[in-house]
């Protein structure tokens, strides 16, 4: 659902249309008679379905989007959250994540939430990446990537000051993220011996130290760590030139090491919409790496494109996972 | 000339081959010899002239490369830089300064330099800009810009660690980044009323203090000063969603809050060559935005894009202030 006066409803109404003949099929967690009225404004040829169980899903998928239900306690006036509504929000989440668990859906696609009407009531999570890794037991190492047709990106930390990312990089971090982004590439993508570029600190990677230290301190013993494991690890690069056309052809996902570092090059190119993938969890999640985009919602402008992207890519690592435990067993 | 053990000879005669039936000439300073010797390996099509003096190079351009000759102490191995050559690199500079201070010549392009050989030789500036604006007088502000046909990006502080730079922005150092951007649009590139986009520096812009305090103690009041000023300045805005494709259109320029910041997309994008741009000089001067590709020098190989891109912004601009000129007299 998401938050369910922002873009989500009239995006995955749109995905619907556009991947109803695809191999793929998915359901909606959500207010029927919400999705109902935005089906309405926005995408008068889409039916929706009424659905009770996942199973009953991808019979229903030809014909209509399928939408099991989940009361929203408020109407929705679109482009403003109502906090009367973040339980049905977050309630959304918890039930894709226990479909997931029970072996009732492959994977869990998460439109954009308003974290501020869900800190309102009472959420105690930073964001979704946060809230999943606790659904999955807390002991996991959730990762954030940023994925699209041309690049895959990384950050070592998010959401925190850029001093504060800078002040606290840390070689294990570097590591555990280089880590958990291999073996997320060798299961869920296929690639058995991913290649990770791991981006410099500083101007020029520090230009030998002359700008900076922490590309000599910090991230190239985290780099040396990674190849004595057996890792097909490089870097610390400069990371103005890690992005070109040329230096993309290199790498198989690129370690950041802050938020903008990964994702300015990624929305730059923005060609098909990228992705965000949440690695290292028991199930598969993935979400369009952008916004509620309040100001639009409701007037049918929004793409849905990185939605789009997000739901083809879940059916693709869950199809990996599958062969992968075909194979183990 | 450049670095001559670098690729700058070798883009300069292929440069001369693309542009040579367009209506802008140029001359290259630098050793006859070497520069015959260079056509011979990697452009056996490309014929050189010597002259004397730049008013010879318009009538030889459509024949030949011309060459005014700068002699090289050393002779040169194609990926070895020696220090012996480091004053003849300066003295190229020098001179090309010095012809378009005497109206002998319309701008000036500058092949990459090695520095660290500049260095060994006793050059007291950080780099080729400083040193420009020393030629100039010392008492211009020279900013550096990165244009390419997508996007133009301004960063306020160049050649410091991430921690420095992040530690060390100052408003007063923005308002005059931008002023110095501002003046140059209308004045070098035609666009009388610019719309100067100025970006945040913490993940979303700090997401109203949550991750960070400078977007709104420092950065805010950098942008009230300048709107106050008169200028169509606004942010700060979200570095990651700054340079979509959407988010271009909206802006002339993007002042950025650190190298990396402004340097990331541009050479994401990487499309026909960006163009390193000094603003604030007296005289024009463009630059390609990348190095001396030592790797591969010599081969033959190397892309002549930036190089390209860089004499016709040179000729753009320098023929603006000609116009200029024009009108104010």
């Amino acid at each position: 659902m998401g938050e369910p006066s922002g873009i989500g409803t009239e995006i995955t109404l749109d995905a619907w249309s556009r991947l109803r003949d695809s191999s793929c099929s998915f359901f909606l967690l959500s207010d029927p008679a919400h999705v109902a009225a935005l089906a309405q404004a926005t995408s008068p040829s889409v039916p929706v379905t009424i659905i009770a169980r996942p199973d009953q899903a991808k019979a229903a998928f030809a014909q209509a989007l399928p939408v099991l239900p989940i009361a929203l306690s408020a109407k929705v006036r679109m482009g403003h959250p109502d906090r009367r509504n973040a339980q049905a929000v977050i309630d959304a989440i918890r039930q894709g994540v226990a479909f997931c668990t029970a072996g009732q859906a492959s994977a869990v696609v998460t439109n954009p939430i308003q974290k501020s009407v869900l800190y309102e009531d009472g959420f105690p999570f930073p964001g979704h990446t946060e809230f999943l890794a606790h659904l999955a037991g807390g002991t996991y190492d959730a990762v954030m990537m940023l994925a699209c047709a041309e690049l895959r990106v990384v950050p070592v930390s998010i959401h925190e000051s850029l001093a504060s990312a800078v002040g606290g990089l840390r070689a294990d971090a570097i590591v555990r993220t280089a880590q958990a982004t291999a073996a997320a590439l060798a299961r869920d993508f296929g690639i058995a011996r991913p290649r990770i570029a791991i981006a410099g600190l500083n101007p020029h990677a520090g230009e030998g130290g002359s700008m900076g230290r922490e590309d000599i301190d910090i991230i190239a013993p985290a780099i040396a760590a990674l190849k004595a494991s057996g890792m097909d690890a490089s870097g610390p690069f400069p990371a103005d030139t890690l992005f070109t056309p040329r230096a993309r052809q290199t790498y198989d996902a690129a370690i950041c090491m802050y938020h903008d570092q990964a994702l300015i090059p990624i929305k730059t190119l923005d060609v098909d919409g990228g992705v965000n993938v949440t690695l290292g969890l028991p199930f598969v999640r993935t979400s369009p790496d952008h916004g509620t985009a309040l100001d639009i919602a409701g007037k049918g402008t929004a793409d849905a494109g990185s939605l789009i992207s997000a739901i083809r890519m879940a059916a693709m690592i869950a199809a990996h996972r599958q062969m992968h435990k075909g194979i183990a067993t």
